[in-house]
């Protein structure tokens, strides 16, 4: 199983960022290598001032070795060893008519003393940051995260909605981080699910990302915007950072456990603002997404 | 001493915003009052878009009543009622040669059931964030710092430097955050140091916090830059975000206590920049500025 989904994240990287450099048409994804030295290591693929992505990377990483002492506690085990691998991708582009995306798909595995397996998950998932929402856009994303989910159990997709909701939330600003999409963890065997199920689901939602995704780029890439609008964006992007060092567990976990810095910041956006007490005008198109972010909606 | 503090610190929010008024010539501080529901609140200044100061707060508040339940787990005590109060201030100029600054004076009181008080501190201090590093400046604020300590003790400057150095330190990026100061907590009654004693000194690093500063906005305000300069002014602003999100204490206990959001972010500088693995060319100014910054230096 560890074999075959580190391969498919692998294939799934390609075909992504080739995918993503075609719409980009200007810039391509600069790669690194890194090691880790405990074990393991990652492929970095980043894009910059490009003429559509502003900025992104599309990551993989598998890491093996004694599970750190700060997993040990949070997983409450002793001396466990691990292996772990996974797909990160974040893309912030440059016209605020188009969304931020953020996607995942990791596969985790924790060995006794001798070697043998005692656990193993897939976790992962998809969601949407707009700055100016089009509901078409919204519904679009969230069908295909429902039809990808509904071919393998009728309510996952109702319950990763809500589990999207739930943890991209900005508590501090009580409001949510994007419009979400599905949010999936610790994804175990089960009567119903065998880990080969999980597989099945975990790859066909990596396989329809682009699904999701693509049109709406194509779709907004294009709009004219005002540097008011811009601004807007980077105020938002401003929260975006908030809630990835605030909230995120991943990027702290990654933060406190000697992870590779550049590969887990890359989810930062390029151009940020902070602005005292911003509020957009009543009414306004701005207004109206913070209302839908403080108000998760049912989009299909 | 709560009255005579909090008094203090009323004055010192006069002082201190009347002269950077003067100091940016073009804008003025915005002034917002705020209640907090469970008891006290603050007054809030902000300046933004000025000619030398392109956005900064000193803020004060004065919070009291039950101790929050994370506060408690915290100082492991049960049930006590608190009284806070403090001034705390950024100030992010526009001009990269002009560095950030951050102070914050402040006085902690608990009581028991009784309302009798059962412990009782000062906190505080002032550290400089500079983009170029201009030596005589690091000096210059520093020997303020000395000269204020030694008045009171003559351990007080290298125990209270070596504590900032320690403090304000983004441990995931392995190096300071700016080039320090002053940073103290817990000043507490010994056999040396009474509370007025306490009192004398932290008014005293208060008192002389525009003398450690102002001199230097004066010298390099209008110095001329590059866009270059002014993009690793925005980068370097991007670990000043960092460490007030992932490492600062007071910000996250603001954060996660229904602290005033816009109060505590005002912090957050206003055009952020994250460019992925950026490094400085070697033997640069910016390279030298991080060299200082990832070994810290004994300025006096």
């Amino acid at each position: 199983m560890k074999d075959t989904f580190f391969n498919y994240i692998h294939e799934l990287q390609d075909t992504i960022t080739k995918t993503l450099e075609e719409i980009d048409g200007k810039a391509r994804f600069r790669e690194d290598l890194w090691d880790r030295p405990e074990g393991g290591g990652g492929r970095t693929r980043v894009i910059e001032n490009g003429e559509v992505f502003e900025k992104g990377g599309v990551n993989i990483s598998g890491v093996h070795g004694k599970l750190p002492e700060s997993m040990q506690a949070y997983f409450g085990v002793k001396d466990a060893d691990f292996f772990a691998c996974g797909l990160s991708l974040v893309l912030h582009p440059t016209n605020p008519m188009v969304p931020t995306v953020h996607a995942n798909w990791r596969y985790f595995e924790m060995y006794d003393q001798q070697g043998q397996i005692v656990d193993q998950w897939f976790g992962g998932g998809q969601d949407l940051t707009p700055y100016y929402l089009f509901e078409e856009d919204a519904v679009h994303f969230h069908q295909i995260c429902k039809t990808v989910c509904d071919k393998h159990n009728p309510n996952f997709y109702t319950t990763y909605k809500k589990r999207c909701d739930d943890y991209f939330y900005n508590a501090h600003r009580q409001e949510g981080r994007g419009i979400g999409g599905l949010f999936f963890d610790y994804c175990k065997q089960t009567g119903d699910m065998r880990m080969q199920d999980w597989y099945n689901f975990v790859t066909d939602v990596g396989n329809h990302f682009l699904d999701a995704y693509v049109p709406i780029v194509e779709k907004r890439k294009n709009l004219t915007y005002t540097q008011a609008q811009r601004d807007w964006q980077e105020i938002r992007r401003g929260r975006y950072v908030e809630f990835n060092l605030v909230h995120d567990k991943g990027t702290l976990f990654g933060l406190k456990t000697n992870g590779r810095i550049e590969s887990i910041l890359m989810s930062l956006p390029p151009h940020v603002q902070w602005v005292y007490d911003h509020h957009p005008e009543k009414g306004s198109e701005e207004a109206k997404l913070l209302d839908v972010l403080k108000h998760p909606k049912d989009w299909v």
